[in-house]
């Protein structure tokens, strides 16, 4: 129990570690994330449309698409600082702070594959850009599975 | 006349050139750049209290903040596509629209001094900084004024 404890803290201290900015009131954290996940979606939404033959495949959209997404996939993670489970409507499940650690790693792990997608979609096979959207795509599910209530 | 609307023309077709998702849905475009907003707002604010001596000045964290902006800065205008003047609550004024090509050109003032300060941010005197956030601060009023209701 000590141990689970302990390990609660860590992972408590380093969601908050991340979040700079964690004394915002948390209706406005949540606006940002929020705001940031749109910035995401909206971006993905053409590259799926790509990817699967709905919008005809543009290499430099997707390629500036996929910048956009990297650009911004590190910056949700501090409006989960503590505190901001309530305060305004949001599908963050209170797993998001109680598993704080899996959740930070997940989110860290998208960032790693949208970096990924990023560099490839620059200069890569459309084969190879297919399968790191997949990739990436997966880290987006993983999380919301876990984490966001439907 | 033909002038004026020939203008008007060149306007609004720049402003669709800018918007490759341009079919997307108004209430989508709006949540979209809304989101952008919100994006670059979380990371003003920190910077704001920083210059103004409410928050302690963290060179690295203030250098942070503008690269966030920066990498931010260039995407809201897309959201502001044909038809994306209603369709959920917007702040948008007509004259977006109506005048795109100086709404376009005071958004692209915006990215193009937050790019600024991005790079100043990570290498510049304090004095140096605090004179571009204002540079930065006053294109995002330029905009505000003539193209955001209250």
């Amino acid at each position: 129990m000590v141990k689970i404890a302990a390990a609660a803290i860590v992972a408590t201290a380093t969601l908050a570690a991340s979040t700079a900015f964690a004394q915002a009131k948390p209706e406005d954290a949540i606006a940002y994330r929020q705001g940031a996940f749109k910035v995401i979606g909206w971006n993905f939404g053409p590259m799926a449309g790509m990817v699967q033959g709905r919008i005809p495949y543009d290499k430099d959209g997707f390629a500036k698409r996929a910048a956009n997404v990297a650009a911004v996939a590190a910056m949700p993670l501090e409006g989960f600082g503590p505190g901001t489970d309530a305060g305004a409507p949001t599908k963050a499940k209170p797993e998001v702070w109680s598993k704080a650690d899996d959740f930070k790693a997940k989110m860290m792990k998208m960032n790693e594959e949208a970096t990924k997608l990023a560099a490839i979609a620059k200069t890569g096979s459309l084969d190879d850009i297919k399968k790191q959207f997949g990739a990436t795509g997966a880290t987006c599910k993983a999380c919301h599975d876990d984490y966001r209530n439907k």
